[in-house]
């Protein structure tokens, strides 16, 4: 099968997704997956026991809560959630995010 | 190994970085990295035989020569260029790119 070779634009990607926490993906590396998401509020406790999970920022501020304390993320900030480490996205205004995952991932990692 | 979860300033990368096609990897998600790099002039033509890469441009103009054309990418703009798919990339000028692709990337793919 021949995969298309487009440019995808992510504000125009960001602008079809209407619910926070609901990522679409942009964007297949091997058996990672590129995605935008919009976030607002605040996300559960969870880790993900196998899988790394980056965050860019592309717009607003992003607060990820660590059981360390949290770290807070502006546009063009990035972060990596080992596997295995518990966190919890939260963000007080709407932030659009763009993440890094295997594609095995699951979004609520151990919480569902 | 406990693993560092700090926030990553995509700036801050790019301001240590003082050769063009020099990428710096400031994230490590499962077997795929996320690399800053910038670019100026144009590469060589080359392909990944097993690896997807993933460009992302954060500042400028990119332009990636395919054999059936040429994508211009702006910032906010992303492009997978797939495992066997010949491509160079080029910039007339200064641009810069957050790439995301498998570990075992060899740089210059076929062209070594």
């Amino acid at each position: 099968m021949t995969r298309a070779v487009d440019v995808v634009t992510l504000r125009d990607a960001l602008a079809s997704i209407h619910e926070p926490w609901s990522p679409q993906v942009v964007g297949t590396v091997n058996d990672c997956l590129a995605k935008v998401v919009k976030l607002k509020g605040e996300f559960v406790w969870h880790r993900h026991e196998a899988e790394d999970e980056l965050f860019l920022v592309l717009q607003g501020t992003l607060t990820m809560r660590l059981r360390d304390g949290d770290r807070v993320l502006r546009p063009g900030e990035l972060i990596v959630i080992p596997r295995g480490v518990e966190h919890c996205p939260a963000a007080e205004e709407e932030v659009h995010v763009l993440l890094f995952e295997p594609a095995t991932t699951r979004r609520r990692g151990d919480a569902d």
